[in-house]
C-alpha cells in the first residue's frame, strides 16, 4: 500500500516538474487553491477578476467531481477557463493539468489560478507545479481546522482567512487560527479578507503583484 | 530524548514567534542564509552589500561558533552588524537572534540577513522568524547534496548555486542539482550566482526586491 502511494506520486511528481519547467519558460504566475467546499474560493476568484482583470492577464483552471458550474462562472467575467472533472477522483493531479494547459492556452506572463477539488486532505500531496498553495479557510468553518489538516496547511505558503463579515456572528479566533497554522507551518502568511464586502482583498492583490514580479523572472 | 527535543523546539518556535511578530510590524523582510562552511555567504553579502546598501536598507546578524571576523567583514561596508558566538551550539536559535535584535536595532523596512552558522544539517530545524531560509550551495560541494541533506532543501524556500565560474573546472550538473533539490522541495526556486564576477547577482537582487515588497505588507 505504501509502495503504490509511492508509485503515485512519483509518477505526479515527474508531471509536475514538466508543468513547472512550462510556466518557467512562459514568466506565469501558478495558484494552487485549495480549501474545504464552500470556502469562498470561486468568489474570492471572481472578485479578483472583476478587480485585476483589466491590469493582469488571468487564466483559471477549474476542479470539482462534477458540473461545469465555476468555470461557467468564470467565464462569464470574460476570463479564459477550463474545467477539470474528477469524476470520483477527490484532488487534481499534474497530468490532468497538463492536459488542460493545452486547451487553455493561457498566455505568457499571465496569472494562473488552479482550483482545487474542495477537501482539505487529499489536495496536499499532489504537487501541480504551481508556485504556492493559498489555502482558503473561511471563518464559518473554525479556528482549529490548521490542527486537524495539518498537511494543507504545512503545504501552503499563503492562507486567505475569508468572510470576515461574519466575524460578528461566529466563534472564531483570527489569532488563534493563525497561531495554530504558524504551529505546522512557521513561516506561512496570512491574510483576512471578505470577498462579499471586499475588505482586505487590496493586500492580496498586492501579493499577488509582487509574486507575479518573482514569477516573470522565472522564479 | 525525543522529548527533550520537542520541548527544546517548542521552546524556540515560541521565541521564532515573537521575532515573527517583531519582523511584521516594522515591515522587514528577514532572510536566514544556511549552507556548509566555505560556500560563500558571507561573499555574497558583501558584494549584495555593496551593490545594493545605496537603495536599500540593510543589515546582518552574523552566527558563528567563535571570532567575529564575518561581522568585521560586513561593518567594514558600512552596513550595520552583529555577531552571535553560538559557542559549541551548531546553529543560531531564535532567542538568540532576538537578544541581538536590541543591539542591532535594525530600520523600519530593511532586509535583515542572518548568516547561520555553517552547518547543513542542525540549522533546517531551527526557525528564527525569518520569511525565508536560503540555502547557498556552492559548485565545489557536489550536485548531490540536496539529497544528502533533505531537510535543508526542504525548508529552504530558494536555493542560491554559487561560484558558478568554477563550473568548467569541476564535476556538478546543476540541472541534475535543481532536480534533486525539487525531489525534497518541489516548489524551492533556484537562482546561479558567482559572488566573485557578478554573474546571476541581479536575479538574486530582484527577487529580494520583490520580497521585500511583500514583507513591507507584513506579509
Amino acid at each position: 500500500m505504501v509502495q503504490i502511494e509511492e508509485d503515485i506520486l512519483g509518477q505526479n511528481n515527474k508531471y509536475a516538474a514538466a508543468n513547472r519547467r512550462w510556466f518557467a519558460e512562459r514568466g506565469m504566475l501558478v495558484l494552487n487553491l485549495v480549501s474545504s467546499p464552500g470556502s469562498g474560493k470561486t468568489t474570492i476568484l471572481t472578485r479578483t477578476i472583476d478587480d485585476l482583470g483589466d491590469r493582469l492577464p488571468l487564466a483559471v483552471i477549474e476542479g470539482d467531481q462534477q458540473t461545469s458550474h465555476d468555470a461557467q462562472r468564470i467565464r462569464e467575467t470574460g476570463v479564459r477557463a477550463v474545467q477539470i472533472n474528477t469524476g470520483k477522483g477527490c484532488h487534481l493531479d499534474a497530468h490532468m493539468v497538463g492536459h488542460a494547459l493545452d486547451s487553455l492556452a493561457p498566455e505568457n506572463g499571465c496569472v494562473l489560478f488552479i482550483e482545487n477539488v474542495g477537501n482539505l486532505v487529499c489536495p496536499a500531496a499532489f504537487d501541480l507545479g504551481e508556485a504556492h498553495k493559498v489555502a482558503i479557510l473561511s471563518v464559518t468553518e473554525g479556528d482549529d481546522k490548521p490542527l486537524k489538516y495539518p498537511d494543507m496547511f504545512h503545504a501552503s505558503d499563503l492562507l486567505l482567512i475569508n468572510k470576515i463579515d461574519l466575524l460578528p456572528y461566529v466563534e472564531f479566533d483570527v489569532d488563534r487560527c493563525i497561531q495554530y497554522a504558524r504551529r505546522v507551518n512557521p513561516s506561512i502568511k496570512a491574510i483576512q479578507v471578505s470577498a462579499t464586502t471586499g475588505e482586505g482583498m487590496d493586500t492580496w492583490y498586492r501579493w499577488l503583484e509582487a509574486s507575479r514580479q518573482l514569477a516573470a523572472l522565472g522564479l
